[in-house]
């Protein structure tokens, strides 16, 4: 299948002393945490707010998840997850991150597979995937 | 104001790799999500599990908490919360938490202030404090 | 004792998905977790940055955290933290934190008191507290 | 390569409120955070526990990881993950971790690829891969 041709966001990140453990670098979850975090920046940055989504109904919930660890991260390294949409299928979709520090050094990249879909009775309730709207794939297009 | 007669409730906790700081000890908002996790698994222990709790619409808000760390954890450490209701206000209720070690020694101590609340229209929507029924209050008393 | 007359620090901080949880707002944690990353940006403000840090062994170890919520932080809302230098010790120091959102209203305020320490052998070994350098209290104060 | 025939090991989770996210669903980096602490499990009950891999200044950095989600686990599911050495490389081992619910309903599964490493100068130094040691091959290996 083709890879969709799509814009690119850009989420700032920190390493904080938190997501560090004994050995002075970054506790692997915490590159997940961030592209969950990218991915929510990504969405919002063409008209899909976290706002909007909850007064939508909408969710992005995930079949699967990876990553690869280039180089280690230190606490006080300033970040930036560079998010793209890698693949639109009928109600799933791929979004692929690179995760790079300040200086240019790659550190990281992953992908989220994900499902887009609705809560069937509101917010709280059991969600259902939906036909992704084709004006959501226009909105990620690279023009 | 006297002090409520509370039954303790018995909470396993282990310091996870993650949970630890490049200093190499417990990162300490690690207590607060013990404490939680304590509180709510206190709160099944007299009847009020998870999924009642979701059912029935109810939830316990904070509206304060703090801790006193006494000495540092370490990875694989295994430790236990003892928690106990040490106030019962009208709508309010104060849930205090010693944290050990498995060879005895004090870690850490701390409270949660709560409030029992429900969610107006159900969940998800906003929430608004109840008062505690007495039934709560028996279910804790020590007998 | 009299407050010290300290600068102010101000760290943004933004509430993700993942820091909320099933009743939509803040996991209260979460607030621990930016007074944690606030402080030692407060710290690189005034020169000692996490590398620094690393590179003169130094460490920050808490005594003691609480915090008051005022109000519910959703999803998507943008804050700051500002911080202050409320005391200092002999060896001892009080970050005083205000926690508010975009739109300018308070969403929770707290504490933390940290010593200024040393490993003793380099880093992952014990710490030991320190007086705390009229270096460090002079950087801190408000001019 | 054929895969290396492991013995399993067992480590219970429990989904607490603050692992869960508006959706009211685990948020996913928990099951990264459970795969890490039973892999460190795993290693204590072949004999390297935390205490020992600190003394030895032995490590087990991550190069990958990966898991699919199945089905979502709710607040208070009680979890078990399984795991097993699928592969066993010169300096890189794969531990391949299922996770299911108490009634035996499979959540997830994923994998972490390790390296095996030690810290050069002692902990909080930099690290460096070491061959896998066949005694630690040997404490995997099914009977």
């Amino acid at each position: 299948m083709d890879e969709f041709a799509s814009i690119v966001g850009r989420f700032p990140s920190e390493v904080y002393w938190g997501d560090c453990d004994p050995a002075g670098i970054i506790f692997y979850p915490t590159y997940f945490r961030w592209m969950d975090a990218a991915t929510w920046a990504f969405m919002a940055s063409v008209g899909y707010s976290p706002k909007r989504m909850r007064e939508e109904h909408l969710s992005m919930p995930l079949i699967g998840a990876e990553c690869k660890f280039v180089a280690p991260a230190q606490h006080g390294d300033r970040c930036e997850v560079r998010s793209r949409i890698s693949r639109f299928g009928g109600a799933s979709f791929v979004v692929a991150h690179e995760i790079a520090r300040g200086d240019g050094s790659r550190l990281a990249h992953g992908t989220e597979t994900r499902v887009w879909a609705r809560y069937v009775n509101g917010p709280g309730t059991p969600i259902k995937s939906q036909p992704i709207p084709d004006e959501v794939r226009d909105l990620f297009r690279a023009k």
